[in-house]
């Protein structure tokens, strides 16, 4: 309990983001009030906006301010005749920030998680079996985590891609670049003996 | 650069509070649009609500969502004549948690700091002589940080008390409770030796 109502609700409201305590929204709560009412007058807004304003990508499901957002939009993205499935907008955002990746995405906000009630609806994978019919793509990289729900994930969306004659491929998995032998974990060091390159 | 401007901004806006870098703001922001679109909303109605309503009681200089706080308009802690100065609203707060003191407060936000450009006009210290003036306390406490900058803040305050002839007294300071001689600085060690208490 402080000096004032709306300070209370405030400090309470904050705590809906992850990683934000009662003492973090305290702390928050005060230096917006003491120093930065106008950028927070300006967040509010920009907040409110955000949350009413974005929707999904009727394509890849990412989130968008238009019913098909910038990349499926691309045509020389549409020309690779790629597409790249991901778990979420940030593994995405990791994608475009390597580089070399030209093509399409779909985003499935999750993996195959039955405990969790998660299953092949919740990642809307009709939606996706939809675009492997029409003949949009040559190859479906499967670029979910190398975990266990993403591995099984992947499979389900390999036998489905199978079924429309689609080349299906796999982010490599291995020792990352620039790590030291000594400090990777055994099973990706098996990993990259299992799946070593052979130098011509 | 996401898939959407909006979420751009939002991204950006989120960092104006304290603690919450790149990283933080988009892992807040993706979290709040997937999961927690209408607590977002509310914390936007809330914040703005609180940036533009929550003002300075004409008191204590409190933040108060009236003129006069509800500590300021109680009865019964008036009755006690005594005023507790602090630096920050969380400083009254830990005061108030500390659950003895039953008197009424004034918020400096900040103390003296020739270096930051903060003078006696920036703490408010005019408003604070005129409650000096109306004879409605026999006894002020200053409790203001025992750091250099408080107790220069403390002095300053106790030579404009003393002119209305006013009890002037500062928190003890000394050896915290519940801590162990071996973990306490030097510096609080040699105070705790200069203020010892006798026991009668």
């Amino acid at each position: 309990m402080s000096s004032s109502l709306q300070l209370d609700r405030l400090i309470s409201a904050l705590q809906i983001m992850p990683g934000i305590g009662k003492r973090s929204a305290t702390r928050i709560a005060y230096q917006l009030l003491e120093r930065k009412r106008a950028e927070a007058i300006n967040l509010a807004k920009v907040m409110q906006d955000a949350m009413t304003g974005i929707v999904y990508c009727k394509q890849c499901q990412n989130y968008s301010d238009y019913e098909l957002c910038d990349i499926c939009q691309n045509v020389k993205r549409q020309e690779k005749r790629h597409l790249c499935v991901v778990e979420t907008p940030s593994d995405m955002q990791a994608i475009e920030q390597g580089g070399n990746y030209t093509g399409l995405y779909f985003i499935l906000h999750g993996h195959l998680s039955p405990i969790d009630g998660i299953g092949p609806q919740e990642l809307r994978l009709e939606i996706l079996e939809n675009l492997f019919k029409q003949d949009k793509f040559d190859e479906i990289i499967l670029a979910t985590n190398p975990t266990v729900e993403g591995e099984a994930t992947a499979s389900y969306i390999a036998a489905i891609a199978k079924k429309y004659n689609l080349i299906v491929s796999r982010l490599a998995t291995g020792i990352p670049q620039g790590s030291d032998l000594d400090c990777v974990d055994e099973h990706t060091i098996a990993t990259s003996m299992a799946y070593r390159r052979i130098i011509k």
